[in-house]
């Protein structure tokens, strides 16, 4: 099952289910690889609907050098217990929109990842029992504003500001994806970020038992499991693409002032 | 104005107002210094309902290093700009509980702060119109598990645990809470923190305005403003007061496994 929020044509807001047609596959412009969304005996073109944040988190928590290559890159050591840091529900915002991001900031990097929804409200889950809570899979990009995250010790200029952290388009449930799933970024349609949840140092099963014996997580909270190697600087304009295998794509632009 | 949110006899969520009687104040045992709470025709002692955090929070933004003094006891520099850090909801806790702690640690502090509880939604407020946005203020326990803290990044182990912030029992107007109100903090009875919002090194404009620079802030939201010199441990069972001049008296005992 692959699930959607969005706002209907008459503007009310729904929960969908993404669906592929049988067939060759409906490649849309805005809204990921293709498919179309159904509601009740609606169905309706990605592209004609304005595709909410697929989970309304109550907090989005974070996982910092979690890919031994990108902690290399960024000249960091690796951690002996998950890096945790939080976005809040301001920093949330949707695919397919052109993103206003901090003004007068020399660097403002992209960074895919995985994103885990909860599916339930837990605390001290097991590291066996952590699937359980598990609602499914989303592409995050956790953007990053250098400038401030380097001046200052908890990062919240840097990381979650307003529009720090689109989600979307959709929660793939978990038989979707892959153990192996591939996870690319693409900035203007080139490929800058190309790796593999197999490569993450804690698993998905280990952060939920880490962050949950200190952390009551709510449905609908998002779990950002870090990013690969390969982030970079966006530009005033750029076009960005987190896809991940068995979810889909998470396209969105950024106006940087 | 003081307004609480409670849960009434028949166990329905009501938001009231808290009202001092004439003449002699009623001073009740859990609730604070004194008052009935009205809602419609009834009216409640503080200590047959069940308080509840007075506002919802999105998120609880908080300041370090607000205070000189703080920073001194600290061995902190004082900061050039407002030091910011996150707890989410799930951190924030009622007014007259018994609340468990972080298990195994070594030092778990209190750290009375005031609280400013946001009125509508808001960005980019300037100085000079901060006070249009704020409801009125609160009080704040930032409690800090200092094991946690000092070993990682962001403070999310260290400050935003679950049940890391209690806050109450009411919110009361600006008018209510002068620009030298007290600040004290009794454990066990006994002052351990007293001091006046007048020596915050960054004002609660300024607050507002660098905060909605980068972070839209909802109604109910809680800026928790920095805590003053005399922060410690608490142990197993230890009952804590936070009072500050206009507000009203917060109170929780700790449970440390």
């Amino acid at each position: 099952m692959k699930r959607v929020r969005f706002r209907d044509t008459g503007g009310n807001v729904r929960g969908g289910r993404w669906t592929v047609e049988d067939g060759e596959p409906v490649v849309t412009a805005a809204a990921g690889p293709y498919g179309r969304i159904a509601f009740g005996d609606e169905s309706y073109d990605p592209d004609e609907v304005d595709i909410l944040p697929p989970c309304e988190p109550t907090k989005v928590v974070c996982i910092g050098r979690n890919y031994a290559d990108h902690a290399e890159e960024m000249d960091s050591e690796l951690p002996d217990r998950p890096m945790l840091f939080l976005k809040a529900p301001n920093a949330v915002a949707s695919h397919g929109k052109h993103l206003t991001m901090p003004s007068g900031k020399e660097r403002i990097d992209y960074e895919a990842e995985l994103g885990v929804v909860i599916g339930e409200q837990c605390r001290n889950v097991s590291e066996s029992g952590a699937m359980d809570v598990v609602a499914g899979y989303t592409c995050v990009n956790d953007i990053s504003n250098r400038d401030d995250q380097r001046r200052e010790q908890n990062w919240v200029r840097g990381k979650a500001f307003d529009n720090a952290c689109p989600i979307g388009p959709l929660v793939a449930t978990p038989e979707h994806v892959p153990a192996d799933a591939s996870i690319e970024l693409r900035l203007n349609g080139e490929t800058k970020q190309s790796s593999s949840r197999e490569h993450l140092i804690f698993s998905v099963p280990e952060l939920i038992a880490e962050i949950t014996s200190y952390m009551t997580l709510e449905p609908g909270d998002v779990i950002a499991t870090g990013t690969p190697e390969g982030v970079g600087p966006m530009a005033d304009g750029d076009e960005v693409e987190v896809e991940i295998e068995g979810i889909g794509t998470l396209k969105h632009s950024v106006k940087i002032p």
